[in-house]
């Protein structure tokens, strides 16, 4: 379900369903991340990814707090969005010949991933700060902030000489 | 089609791949739009969405002149990840009771879009400059700078008040 169902009336109601949006798409990260960390061929790859999964646990951590905080269920709602973003990603398991080239997929594939993330906070946070929730906004900034950060550390490497040397 | 598959052994087969991936992404983005504009009721958000659709069909004359630089087929590849995204966004046409939440739902989306392509198109102007290709890193930088720029004003209008009107 998408965040357009005819039970949303109001910006509580949209909030609330932005964040089991995200919360789904979290969980699916979660599972998705081995995956690719198994495929991952570069060591920096492989421990950013790892990384970013220990970070991914966090992220669900706090979403429940905002669920609480605000009073509402902590459930996950499905998510067209991130099952075809990772769907993409997923396909990592495609034999790939050069070793560095499938890096730099993955790192292409992780990116898309952040990116999702990093809207779908974007907006959760003004939501929060409109509804004058605070609280759940400074909570949900904190995994904007993380999600921001991955992704610069992906750009990093796949500046750094993973793709350069696939090329 | 995702980027993984058997057929993709090189930077340039993967460089090639994603262009395809992003041409049927600006494609269906194009075709999109109008029901998100028809649907928008704050005047700026249906002009904004106006004028990004006639720049996604800049984006799409740059992409098909990558191509021919590259010499390769301006040929669009079945991409999950956009598909997802407009699906969510696509339920738009799911009634919601006030008209100001669902501008607020409608950026929302909009901004889900700007962020896969800000994802891809960044991928795709690092891979061009590893291949040597820095006139197709110019056209695909002035596609990345205008979803940039595209992205900024959604947030400002989400900022400037439509949703803090509807909270």
């Amino acid at each position: 379900m998408g965040l357009f169902s005819k039970d949303i009336e109001t910006m509580d109601n949209l909030f609330v369903h932005q964040l089991q949006d995200v919360y789904y798409a979290e969980k699916q990260i979660h599972k998705s991340l081995p995956k690719m960390i198994e495929k991952a061929t570069d060591p920096s790859l492989k421990q950013g990814l790892e990384a970013h999964r220990t970070e991914t646990q966090g992220h669900i951590a706090r979403l429940e707090q905002v669920f609480k905080q605000h009073g509402a269920e902590a459930k996950a709602v499905n998510c067209p969005a991130i099952d075809g973003i990772l769907e993409e990603a997923d396909e990592v398991a495609g034999e790939v010949a050069d070793k560095r080239v499938l890096d730099a997929a993955i790192i292409a594939a992780a990116q898309a991933v952040e990116h999702y993330e990093i809207a779908r906070y974007g907006t959760l946070v003004a939501w929060a700060k409109q509804l004058g929730r605070d609280d759940c906004a400074a909570l949900l900034q904190q995994n904007l902030d993380e999600e921001h950060s991955a992704d610069d550390k992906l750009t990093k490497l796949a500046e750094s000489g993973i793709n350069r040397k696939a090329a």
